[in-house]
């Protein structure tokens, strides 16, 4: 089969193999791979299932192995991943290095935390026959929840995806992991997997610890079996809904653990903007369009004040978008909706566009101009939302008031940014504002680059996530376990962890915390 | 109005009033008590969303003092709140003064929590300059999610009602809690409600951190509410399913921690049944029939092995059953519910009741009588449910794999039990299903008597619990949480507890836990 000759004939597309395009040129291949059937995926569930128990009783230090074999393995393999995912997201390659390298480093933060075993959350109250009533021993910790499906993002084709933090924090934890390739990148999808498989092997564990299906159907078939214990997703809100709709109808529920949807506003304080106009205008400007604006941390709101100062950001931002190169995008669909999204804009109260057409001038490939939309803040309600591609929403505000307005009116963000050159007086009214809207507040930077380290969160209120739990840093684990008491057990009854006298890992003993006893540990976050 | 004269009538009873009942005679009486309206539900919960930052920003030390207030206050209260509560529940003044001083006992020790500040997973990650690409400083910690609907059960008046776990825990957080009070105990409801309003004047708190509402309308326009954060929920799966379908229908969904039916098998070792039939006969009968049978963790169904061990434990519950005096439930539902399960079991294969008759003989109240069930085990997996009141189910087992299968079989639980004598060898495949079927495993004991500590984990598998959450236990609280972090943020925008050189809280500070330095702390679980 010629690409070239198939190169944008979609209709031609078939649903017995699995199709890669390339975002740069619009053409479509097919690839070696296939729609994963129902039943396939119900066999690959329920081995995962029956790995559940080994994986989790292999223990934390054969665990570490893995997961510190997944990242050699990647290190090993950068060139040709690299190459695979570049033919097919267009990201290029200096992004997809610093990707992978950040894939890496995750397994090996995870490796770090599961041997610290903070994660575990030991706690031991031992009995007290002298209470009234008596109370029993008791003796906790987290354990795995079983298997996982792990929703892969477009955006991220290596640090969200099968080789991502979904996976590595639940391998972490102990729970084995079915990944949805995402259908922008099968092939980076499938030869990630075989970085997997070969790591498993390496580390002397069961294959079907990991496992991987292609195709929309298959995904839905396997949140719906029964053998899977939770859901990682990184997608759209709309995507999310169906495969809620399909937890919903199991007979037994799990839970959904979604990353779903961000405008990260940007607010400029008037001090901030009169002292760094042209930094802030060019700092915003590589935020919004690196990685072609498809980051779900990407500005997508920004509030600068009325005013010289705002209007000098403003100018500095105008040249810059005048002067920018078109972006490719991962596929049709994103380019279709950004499209589509700065033509409704064009519609709103008082917008201005530039440049006025959003759609890229190429006739091939997936192509969009970066786009700054100037807009009333009164008009932000009713228009933000999420939409990928090198667009940002710019409004200027008279006070702190009108600030508070708009953070109240759009929908809540994985991250706020904020802009400030000293302890202004809005700040006592802004700051709780931030708080509530965002997972994160950012200070004088850009949410952008989101750094993978112990302390990090990466969720926020509805929509930005569904849950109280982050997607990014050592907590993530915290989704695929579940806690577990022994209450009055025998010794021989507890896991190695609950044990009398041991001092390898930090517990909490009637009540009071006591850090391991390792003199010449190291446990810090080492990238 | 007579309430002996309204007895039983309750088709008389009007929607215009809270109707309080006497379960020991059946008397219906109304009370001063109304149902909530929508609109004043709205008013209710938008007065707890704006007393949340005041609530969030008065401190830990505050929320100490405000949870030593309550306990005080209950203590002060203990004589007048028996009386209300017997008379509305028919629990007995032993019980409920045990059940006082778990409620006292609890809000104390989430004041000890919130002082000890591990809850707050503080963490510190400085900025490196030196990585790739250079790493922001990020500081996070946990904070209050808003305004929690907690909906208190039937079965306990106090423990888990409007004095209970789930409004100590959200207090504890730093959420404002609105209760929907049980129908089985308004007037305790409301007497209890005043003992948190006194508490929330002494601790110098807004008055609006605590409401309450009565009905069943009132309930589904709470959860329905935009100012609603969270629910926390101790009641029936149906109950729970209603209100899950509120909030799926909310524009924002919010998480529902529930705890919602557990059937708590007892497993008991042939080595286990030839050593102690005596003890465990009395334990177990003791267990099932304590408080009427009507706990979550009352055991309901017992494996034990075929045999003359086995057998004669069977022989001695017959002859407890034979003897038992009836028993007061709390409401004619759990009566009709107890007699109504009794029925279907009396057509179950191989299944013979003893009494014959689950239904009490006295005319007036809600009375039933202890039930032993001898049934298949191979049954059970169709027959066995949740249910209130002194009934258990007794089966015989074979082999460890009949109990895997019965376990397989039936659904999750909160706890399951297992007397075992030494390290017997069907440990090996008992152990990880019990694991897996339950949230507590206990050896040599029963599963009723809840220990209140920093260990405890009451919760499991669906449908015993919908999440990876306790309702009991200092770790309650991370329901009514969520992470924020702070990147980059100069020290003035920052909580006290994030800021440099902070050492009165544990904090993991570049991956590295610090525990509190402070020598002369005792952060023990001290009831």
């Amino acid at each position: 089969v010629n690409g070239t000759r198939l190169g944008g004939e979609t209709d031609r597309e078939t649903r017995d193999v699995i199709w890669t395009r390339d975002p740069r040129t619009g053409t479509t291949m097919p690839t070696h791979l296939e729609p994963t059937s129902t039943e396939r995926v119900a066999e690959i569930a329920q081995r995962a299932a029956d790995a559940a128990s080994p994986l989790h009783r292999a223990g934390r230090a054969a665990r570490a192995v893995l997961l510190e074999a997944i990242a050699a393995e990647i290190e090993r393999h950068v060139d040709e991943l690299i190459a695979v995912a570049d033919a097919e997201t267009g990201l290029g390659e200096p992004r997809l290095r610093g990707e992978l390298a950040r894939s890496a480093h995750q397994f090996r933060l995870f490796a770090t935390a599961i041997r610290e075993g903070s994660y575990l959350e030991a706690m031991i109250d031992h009995a007290d026959e002298s209470a009234a009533p008596p109370a029993p021993d008791l003796r906790r910790m987290l354990v795995p929840v079983g298997p996982v499906a792990v929703f892969g993002s477009s955006n991220f084709p290596f640090a969200f995806s099968v080789l991502g933090g979904d996976t590595a924090s639940a391998l972490a934890a102990g729970a084995p992991v079915v990944v949805k390739a995402h259908g922008s990148h099968p092939l980076t999808s499938a030869r990630s997997f075989e970085i997997l498989a070969a790591a498993a092997a390496t580390a002397g564990l069961p294959r079907d610890i990991v496992g991987i299906v292609y195709g929309q159907p298959a995904g839905t078939a396997l949140v719906g079996h029964p053998a899977i214990a939770a859901v990682g997703f990184t997608g759209s809100l709309a995507a999310a809904t169906a495969l809620c709709d399909t937890i919903a109808a199991r007979p037994k529920p799990i839970p959904f653990f979604g990353e779903l949807s961000s405008i990260n506003p940007v607010v400029v304080t008037p001090a901030a903007a009169a002292a760094h106009a042209g930094d802030i205008a060019r700092g915003l400007f590589a935020s919004v369009t690196g990685s072609a604006g498809q980051l779900c941390t990407k500005p997508g709101v920004v509030l600068l004040p009325a005013g010289a100062a705002g209007q000098a950001i403003v100018d500095r931002l105008r040249e810059l978008f005048r002067d920018a190169d078109e972006a490719v995008v991962l596929n049709s669909r994103i380019r279709d909706s950004y499209v589509a999204f700065s033509e409704r804009l064009r519609d709103a109260p008082g917008a201005s566009l530039l440049p006025t057409r959003a759609e890229g001038e190429s006739a091939d490939g997936f192509v969009v101009a970066p786009c700054l939309v100037e807009i009333e803040a009164t008009a932000l309600a009713d228009t933000a939302e999420e939409c990928f591609g090198p667009l940002v929403m710019v409004s200027r505000y008279q006070d702190v008031g009108e600030i508070v307005g708009v953070l109240g009116g759009i929908p809540s963000s994985l991250t706020a940014t904020l802009h400030v050159e000293h302890h202004e007086e809005l700040l006592d009214t802004l700051l709780p504002a931030l708080e509530a809207h965002a997972g994160r507040i950012v200070f004088n930077g850009y949410p952008t680059g989101v750094r993978v380290s112990w302390a990090q969160h990466h969720g926020g209120p509805w929509p930005a996530t569904n849950s109280q739990h982050t997607s990014v840093g050592v907590t993530a684990m915290r989704r695929f376990l579940r806690p577990l008491v022994w209450q009055n057990a025998p010794a021989s009854a507890l896991p190695a962890e609950l044990r009398e006298d041991v001092t390898e890992i930090p517990r909490r003993v009637d009540g009071v915390l006591r850090p391991a006893r390792v003199a010449d540990r190291n446990d810090g976050d080492r990238p």
